[in-house]
């Protein structure tokens, strides 16, 4: 049994769930399923009192999480100072059409993550980080690149968010209105899916190169 | 010239987009726009110091968002006690593919809100505020189902929050990168879109009911 102890994050008193507690989990290839599914999260700060939430771009390495961004970056600099933060990832999974109004209701996966980043320093791992963020986003497209120059190796601040407490919330399934409440109206899920399109050729591009699997077939290749 | 006065937001210390400030825009329409084709929002709030991110519904009604939940919820009773809030909509539009690494980019439009939420009391204006909320995520719904009880109303908070300080920041088009990178990769956009799927029939539900055009067109609906 020496692997369980990886199988579920700790219930702290900041990430147990308490509204509709039958959604949490602590589960961690759950939690580790949806953030391997997204990549990007919303971020949250303080200051002065005023909370902050900005969208940004994630990969999950491990057990933890990699961020990036300008070393000129605002925000970057009190991510870096050890600023508490919230880092939020959520999925919309589906539309639940109920016979009541209130009844009404959307399938979702989310993650919770609270800690504090870190600056990942050295040529070498900044290099690696940047290697993950391309291809969790577009898969194998780091290698169809040109890999970052040490200029812009020194410009990017690279930092890690270490996974020690995070928590999932789900809903899946339909309406769960009383018996008596169906009948009148049609009731079901419209699921939904972040759907690539046709890829657009950048016209400043080389027309001679063919749109490659991971363009062309993006939802499928991720 | 009266109407100009309300096509901006001021741009406030806090407001104002630092990173890259030619993605910002204080443009009321642009704003609205983006706020009413989300229904999801990523709301932060501030608890001892620390920040917390959490996914929620909400509804432009006017100059005010409408956000809505059990009284029983926590997070529901911290926003009405008027703690400062922060309100973030992000739409993801495309995969931007560049010909080096550090050149890729993701096509955006995001909206952050600050301010603070204030209840809606009131058995006519929280039913009105319903109706808003189920026919802003979809569309002619409150017309097909049964409206909320009195007892439901009762359980149910709903909150305003003003519409004084907002911003958005968007981002368009192809990659940036000097002319001399490209030819060695393919690049251009991969559009994305939330795609509605085929909906699933309620097991519980009235089987001689057809699908309504609202679940059958979900995204082309709205």
């Amino acid at each position: 049994m020496s692997e369980t102890k990886h199988t579920e994050f700790p219930r702290t008193e900041r990430t147990t769930v308490r509204r509709k507690p039958d959604r949490g989990s602590y589960d961690r290839d759950l939690i580790y399923s949806i953030l391997d599914e997204a990549f990007v999260c919303h971020l949250g700060l303080v200051h002065d009192g005023q909370p902050f939430v900005m969208p940004t771009n994630y990969v999950r390495d491990g057990d933890r999480l990699l961020l990036h961004g300008s070393t000129a970056s605002r925000l970057m600099r009190t991510l870096a100072s050890g600023a508490p933060l919230c880092l939020t990832v959520t999925l919309l999974d589906g539309i639940v059409f109920a016979p009541t109004a209130t009844g009404h209701s959307v399938n979702y996966r989310s993650v919770v993550v609270l800690g504090k980043a870190e600056i990942v320093e050295g040529e070498a791992t900044k290099m690696e980080a940047m290697h993950a963020f391309v291809n969790h986003v577009i898969r194998g497209r780091w290698e169809q690149v040109l890999a970052p120059t040490e200029q812009e190796l020194k410009g990017t601040m690279v930092l890690q968010v270490p996974l020690r407490e995070a928590s999932a919330k789900v809903r899946t399934g339909f309406a769960v209105d009383d018996a008596k409440a169906y009948g009148a109206a049609w009731t079901g899920l419209v699921p939904m899916k972040w759907a690539a399109q046709t890829p657009i050729p950048d016209p400043r591009g080389n027309a001679s190169i063919p749109v490659p699997e991971n363009a062309r077939n993006y939802s499928r290749t991720r």
